[in-house]
């Protein structure tokens, strides 16, 4: 079972409109609701590719509710067995997104409330249902940003819970928690451009990576979005990138990157491989006109067709 | 008791970021929610005034389980009586309206649902529900928009229910639902400047409310923003004005107008002294900084002074 752990979990709402214009009144014309947050994302991700997939973090409210009745749904993939909901309740309501599409050119603006203020009664509940969970798990990823009342330092307690217990962990974060977090000695880390550049204030993607994992991450691989990934790792150090530049939705192309990753990573597939799925599922995800699901044909397609180079020793 | 229908009820949500910048991510800083739908504004302004007050319409799902858990809740005034929750429950979730409120300018972006589909059995459960509160009304006022699924005449039909239960009615809703219910006669329509246009095909204010009048209505009171209102009535033609324009948030003015006009109507209140209240009314509520609400400091300085000056007959 692969654990996905999404402290701050939204119920993410997409409108659809011709064009946005500030200040004026829009009629929407399509309404979508699905459960968010980047585990919850990985999950459905992992889940699609046969993975047995349970999940973690926080629910509440009215729009908890509706996030858990939505996290069974099918994405319509024959015999697909959705994660199971490992939610912890909390008091406050989950935080909505809305993203608002123009429908003329796909342009998305996005509106993310702040999420509800978690209690120090609901964070001991949390850990203990974390440690229940990690006795099952054969790998376990950390995802997104954490909500108001979570201490800074908490993904670094998580990773040291899930190493303490021998499971391998992947910490997908930024700023200040995944600085804290990559200092716990995580397995994996998969910052994007922006987060790297964060973290060790280079924008030179081959020394911030280098630098990333100097600083504790076991293995670093940065998602450089259609530049595909660059990954520094124990084994090597690899460049893995898609046939060609795709057109299309980037939404949820990182989750993407940490569900193959994660994947092909208690499948103990060698690095090329892990890199080559990661760089496929994340290029099938933007070719899917729907945010956040991959394009199953595509990706079977681009397998043989992602390129790995490898790149020399420091 | 005064009856307000709402047909289609909306959760409304109020979103406050630094400025709407489309194409890009917004952290709000602030969310709110409130019970939407015009009849809904209406009877909280009813309920402020000291009315007691019923509400009727739909709602249904999650959304409409937060709006009917939000009704009972006082605005700060003393020995408040929340309007009486007569709504009937639907299938489909009662749809939510987004406003994007720009911190530095106030400027708002809204972003309005199209609402669920109303069946034919529901529809039937609502008249049903309709004609048992008519009998203990002293005035309806019938207010919004028509949901999906309910047809264009539904307002005609309810205007005449009112007036063979020998109850006031007044219809305050715009495009071919408005041409349809006036020619049902009702007691009093109020058209903005945009409905009132489009119903006759003029800008010319005095002109079309004396048009709109001669299609059936017993009273047309034309709601003219800043310039105040403007009625032809079977006891002549009156314009009412604010002392001075108001500077604030225009969200609800309309629906304070309607609050005027009803609560002075069953007070049998001679039509000056409506209009009077109803301007008074609507410039507190532009004046009170919350979207809907009114200053009642406001309210109650502003009834010496809004100015009513009766117009020459045709």
């Amino acid at each position: 079972m692969i654990l996905t752990v999404t402290l701050n979990t939204a119920l993410d709402i997409t409108y659809r409109t011709p064009r946005l214009v500030p200040h004026t009144t829009h009629r929407v014309s399509e309404v979508i609701e699905r459960p968010g947050g980047k585990g919850l994302n990985v999950a459905r991700v992992l889940a699609a590719l046969g993975h047995e997939t349970v999940v973690t973090g926080f629910a509440g409210g009215r729009t908890g509710d509706v996030l858990r009745e939505l996290l069974p749904l099918a994405p319509g993939i024959p015999a697909y067995a959705p994660p199971v909901d490992a939610l912890v309740p909390i008091a406050g309501a989950t935080r909505r997104t809305v993203a608002v599409v123009d429908g003329s050119t796909g342009d998305t603006t996005q509106l993310n409330e702040p999420g509800p203020v978690v209690s120090p009664a609901e964070w001991a509940a949390f850990l203990a249902r974390y440690e229940e969970l990690l006795a099952g798990a054969d790998a376990v990823a950390l995802c997104g940003s954490l909500p108001p009342g979570i201490h800074v330092g908490a993904y670094a307690d998580l990773v040291r819970g899930a190493r303490g217990a021998g499971v391998p962990v992947l910490l997908d974060t930024g700023g200040e928690p995944l600085r804290r977090g990559i200092a716990a000695r995580p397995d994996l880390v998969k910052p994007n451009a922006d987060e790297l550049a964060r973290l060790t204030g280079s924008r030179e993607p081959l020394r911030a990576t280098r630098d990333a994992r100097r600083r504790g991450a076991h293995a670093v691989v940065a998602s450089l979005g259609p530049d595909g990934v660059l990954a520094a790792t124990p084994d090597g150090v690899w460049r893995a990138c898609p046939p060609a530049p795709a057109k299309g939705n980037p939404t949820g192309a990182g989750d993407s990157v940490v569900a193959g990753l994660l994947s092909a990573l208690v499948e103990r597939l060698p690095w090329p491989d892990r890199l080559t799925r990661a760089v496929a599922l994340a290029t099938a995800t933007v070719l899917s006109p729907a945010a956040g699901e991959f394009d199953a044909g595509a990706y079977g397609e681009l397998l043989s067709r992602v390129r790995v180079t490898e790149q020399p020793p420091q």
